[in-house]
């Protein structure tokens, strides 16, 4: 069943799908077809599981393995068409290429949701290992390369949109590395913890009861053979928020991507243009302005987080099911994939543009040069107070707002004044070399950004 | 360029694009092939607005006219793709079927967003006058023929889920009568009052300036071609708020409908069984329980509503755009119109499912003599105190209290009261009535199901 | 019953209600107290109806009328205690100050959430009108002083946070002037909107039926008394969509104060400076960078507006109420007030900062010349493509592409080019100039201002 | 500095802070005075590490503990209204009360978000473990022990509101028992997880370099006296995804608690009353109604859950902080305190309610009795397929739509139905004796409930 794409609805369907490699990877694990395909997955695991404890033969298993490898998602949909009802399309599906014999054991004892929640559990665990951290993961390394790359380039700190102490860029980015590390663990922490279930209609596992002799042990044999676990408890569906921790992990890695974007985009101002993207040639600025270098794809990332982040909430409202569930959470959760290939998205495009990025040394060192002297202030009150001075920060203070109207450096005009003489010549030369040179007021940026990117790379065994 | 329905990550082009004539509306007005057939009417309307003052010439206008009717999406994304710009690629497009002389006049003078937001204004305008009005409207026919239909059927009305008073069957969806109607209004006010703009890159008609002698009159009679006014004041886009408002009507409408999904929903619930859907004999109500019938169509209505509500949110963040804009609104806008999708997939379903809306007289009225006896404490309170007595109702609510451990009906006892009967016997016979026959305690019920159908009948001009 | 502010929890309660006559009109009506306060007023209002069609005398409503005067939210909450019912408590604690024969007449036929709705309807309405509304239009009127005194001050537009094309200083102040006025218009209207009723416990008005003839009409004439009005329909509470549409309009007002503060941050960015907060000299930018200048005050409302913005989300979550109600809105709705407040609080902040505002010319004028020349790019595509040049935007495009590495202005440089002579031959003097003088070329930035200011000052009646 | 309760805006303030008891434990970690009295432990903290390094001397920590202790908001506030800094205020004071020659080593080297942030992450790890943990703990054990006690009372499961298989009302607690459990858990390890920082203005440790040899040593002896780690990575602020994880785990539990209290909402409905609170003969149900009994406790869970919910957009837009750190962040997570205490609220009040909570048996089986017979419909159409029918589901539920119009128990009619009869005798007389007794059909409910408690006992060390 083909379509124009341009007359979809989603920009996820049209605008955001035409790179094919990359719309193809998330349609492995993110649209109908996969949907369909993966539930599929938990019938032909339930007839295993029967065939292990001897309800049916192994070459029943065969048959349905076999009857699922044909299955469309077009015929289950026109089966649904009749039934209105899609598992039920499904296991229909299945049955007509089984003999008579086998028919009876698929779908056996279990509900819907059994088949459905267990499907997206393991859909989204291998989404998760095959897909997301990957991708993730390519962005990591690159932020660890530029981290590493710039870890000794001067950059001056910024805090309230003010020039603070500096920094290197390196340790700027390490910032990302640091916080992407903690997102990708969590992601594949509460990916990799994802539940299904077989415990049919209402969790009770009423129906299996008659069937096999121990159905608590039989869902777990059943979750097993797909790497799967049950969750404590489950009613109709799994316990939410086992799904809730994941998309929590997703949202809030978007977070950072986001943040990403937006430091990114606002380096690249023309007033700081610290950063820059290569242009190709060809492409086209504005349609007005032909000299401006839009920073479009850090804009693309932080758009596509306030499209995506507020969904969150949907999660959230879909924790309330009531009783042994209503169905209200099916029509929303079915807009979960959504959120996920949103972020798969971002972190592509920021990949991709982090691979031709470029890192503007002269305006780095111009905009550093903007507060080079003022820079001076906060080690010099702090000095003056670790050697006795009673009243340093006020002290430095009125000293600024005095030389605002004057000139000179801080810490020449710091030397002259008679009162902070005595504690100045206590200072050690280490004391009075960063004093001298404000570029070398970097803490320990440089050890910083290297111990990061150690430590992340550790963890997430990267190599 | 086409694609296999089940490929696309959006339920909006999978799942719920298969009712081929509705996904036809939608895509009509929320496709990415409307929102470029729109940009080129703008892209029109301005070469329109310059052969009237004598700028260019109107065969050079009948030339961009069929220029515009032979454009695809296909081409538009081709040349994007070289381009990396999505409007100067559909500038070029156009241009390259006009002869020489008109090109400069194609997209003179403006910036992309003349174009992009002024088509997504019009776009919207469009729909909701000829898709969104049309579709609320018919949900609130059906409803007010319901409410009309059942205005004197009794039923129990619930506060805090507990027996209260008595009302109608009508009266109760007179409710949705008046709020929808509210919605409605909103919608058709909010939809017609969005607003374009032809000023220019930052708004200050910059580039206009130099062509046409007054710019300011010139966007004005631009925009009136197409049924358009100006906001006060625009920069590289239109001010945000008046969209925002338009977005919010259609939120708050969804969230009307999620209220009239919910109380469908509890009605249909086993104990209460006060109304029911008509189910076909083929359709399946559960994969394990035949016997069920689920309120499926309410449960979709409501998890749609929890999918799109959040991104109400989007919205207020997008109000916020740097100086004279920044572009981290244009990936978050583009999934705009799937909120406007969802409510109207969500009003068709309603309406087709209260098309084959039935009630159950017999449950209604088993359900309300349930609390008969109990509902007659509030009159029989307020006529105590009319009448004078000090502490009615406290002692209501104790005579109360003392008869759930003994027998009899309420009137029945407090008529036997000593204490209360120099009172009752104050009472007037319509009171007595009343007190005898608690299904008459239901004050206007049916006076105002008549008052507020013929009140939006007139309002929304529907006959 | 008094506690140390500082262990209050709410910031509104500690931290942001330390200005005392700020707060006090704050806790006006926002406050537990108000909120008993207008409650009364609707008992109030309800017997001088009963007196009105003769059931009571007026001497009973002077009798309530003394009593409310007396009651303080001590004893209705010591009531409440013993009734664990709040409305209940506030009925007996007037009517423990009237004659017994009085008594009855005291919440006569009515339910507590004709009293709640009603009251808060009344509170937020009288709010608007002496407390919202007057708080924004001194933020709008300080706008508007500043946008003129502007008009003509020379500033880099920008778009995507680089230089576009130049504008003024009070065209950029103007664009607040206009969205902020939509939104003052728009919180007028739909603050002076709101609905009460008097319409009982389901809404049908059951009980009132037994008492008045015309219980209809008597609803509206008790609301009218008060300058109410009800709405088309009520269960047990108003029809929520009514405050909905004002919160949401107090929402979109935040929005639009929280894009101006995010404005004025990044004018206050060390590379632009553009504009400023004059600071006292006791102030303390931070506590270890004495020269730090920080953007505070906007700091401030951004992150009010993170805090208070997404509560719109409780609102639509509170349109949903089951049946004739439940009664999962009465705690949510308690919190609504802080929405307000929030932006009360911004407002009055922002208009406090405008008021000590400083606007930079110098470093306006420095970032303006930092694309003085490229600024031409623009008009200069265009009056080529107007003078027929065939490809005039790829031209100027490559043209600045090529003078990245060379020197010299744009318009120096295309008056050499050959290929260009005879397009430039035909450009008017007025074309020249603009040319030539990049400043000139801010459109009509300075008539829109004046446009603008005139506009809303008329529609505001601002004088 | 006291004020009149009933004066503040927050419910918080005055209506939720009536329990003294209750109220006194949220304030003593929530409220400004525990934010100030943390704040100063992390600057004993500081001086203690440089005690420790031999910088300062043990003297000189006495003297600033004791400045601590003398400390009072008041003094604070006071200070900052001279200087406008709150830290810088904070310092001010201490540094008052101890000699000249201790003063230079408070708040030596550090800036206001080292004690901000640190003190935040100390004060939310401690109200965790001593208040937060030991609230959910009580419900949890409430809920464990109805778990318990009614594992065997027979329930009809619900599913889309509609009676599905028979459970048990232990077991459909025991849902609450595990997703509570996962949530204490989630808590225990976000809440313990929260990091501080003493890394300086920008994180690079730039001031301390000049005063201790290895400042990222320092850093982690400073933190680990107060039991908390350093995150990889700091700028100006924690990296804030620990806080977001910890927020995001108070709100899914929030969820958890909204859950419980809708379900026992609707059980509550009056044509359901399976459960019920115990109610004062004093208490007021309804002001007009006054034999209702509403469930306001489970109301009022919703609605906190409502008004507290959304708020965790707050906190991923809080993840967006430009550069080394703006400071918007930091009006939005003064609010953050107060969804901690929205779930404590609503987690004493279920306690509360459980305590005196109702199970009405009699109800319970009524409601059972009503689908006692179609309950068989799954068990039936199972085994029939187990047994190799062909078709059982559509041949069960066809025998369901006729027996709509016909009567006999479902099991009864299947025994006569011609076609059925060879399956039927291959039953096993366990399989018939459910058939025969729906009441039996619970699957493992029993056993689940033991399991599930016993494994959270277990887990969360309940005794």
């Amino acid at each position: 069943m083909k379509r124009d794409i341009f007359k979809n609805i989603s920009p996820l369907d049209h605008r955001y799908s035409l790179n094919e490699e990359e719309f193809s990877n998330f349609s492995e694990y993110f649209s109908e077809e996969a949907v369909i395909r993966y539930q599929a997955v938990i019938e032909l695991a339930l007839i295993k599981g029967f065939a292990k404890i001897g309800i049916c033969t192994q070459d029943m298993v065969k048959e349905v393995e076999d009857a699922i490898e044909k299955l469309t998602p077009e015929e289950v949909y026109k089966e649904e068409k009749r039934t209105r009802h899609n598992t039920r399309a499904l296991v229909n599906c299945i049955r007509r290429n089984v003999q008579n014999k086998t028919k009876p054991y698929i779908h056996l004892g279990v509900t819907s949701y059994d088949i459905i929640d267990t499907a997206r559990a393991l859909r989204y665990k291998e989404a998760t290992k095959k897909l997301i951290l990957p991708t993730l993961i390519a962005l990591e390394k690159v932020l660890m390369e530029i981290a590493l790359r710039e870890k000794e380039t001067i950059q001056i700190g910024r805090t309230h949109g003010q020039h603070a102490e500096p920094i290197t860029f390196g340790f700027a980015i390490s910032e990302y590395v640091s916080r992407l590390g903690t997102r990708i663990e969590m992601i594949k922490e509460k990916g990799g913890n994802l539940r299904g279930k077989i415990s049919g209609a209402v969790g009770a596992y009423n129906a299996l009861s008659l069937l096999v002799p121990d159905p608590i042990t039989f869902e777990k044999e059943v979750l097993l053979e797909i790497g799967l676990r049950p969750a404590t408890y489950s009613n109709q569906i799994v316990e939410p928020e086992y799904l809730n921790d994941f998309i929590h992990a997703i949202v809030s890695c978007f977070g950072v991507l986001a943040n990403l974007a937006d430091d990114m985009r606002h380096l690249q101002r023309t007033e700081i243009g610290e950063v820059g993207e290569y242009f190709s040639e060809e492409q086209v600025g504005s349609s007005t302005m032909p000299h401006k270098k839009n920073p479009i794809n850090y804009e693309n990332v932080k758009g596509l987080w306030k499209a995506f982040m507020p969904r969150m909430m949907t999660l959230y409202m879909d924790q309330i099911s009531e009783h042994q569930r209503d169905l209200t959470n099916s029509a929303s959760s079915r807009f979960t994939d959504e959120i996920i290939v949103g972020l798969l998205l971002s972190a592509n495009r920021l990949t991709r543009t982090f691979q031709k990025f470029t890192v503007d040394r002269e305006n780095l060192r111009k905009n550093f040069n903007l507060s080079k002297d003022k820079i001076i202030a906060e080690p010099l009150y702090i000095l003056l107070s670790y050697y006795g001075h009673p009243d340093a920060h006020e002290t430095v203070r009125k000293m600024i707002l005095k030389m605002q109207k004057e000139k000179g450096t801080l810490w020449e005009t710091a030397k002259k004044e008679e009162e902070l003489i005595p504690y100045i010549e206590r200072f050690t030369s280490f004391q009075r070399e960063i004093l001298s040179h404000p570029e070398k007021y970097i803490g320990k940026a440089k050890e910083k950004v290297e111990e990061i990117v150690t430590y992340w790379m550790k963890r997430l065994n990267i190599k």
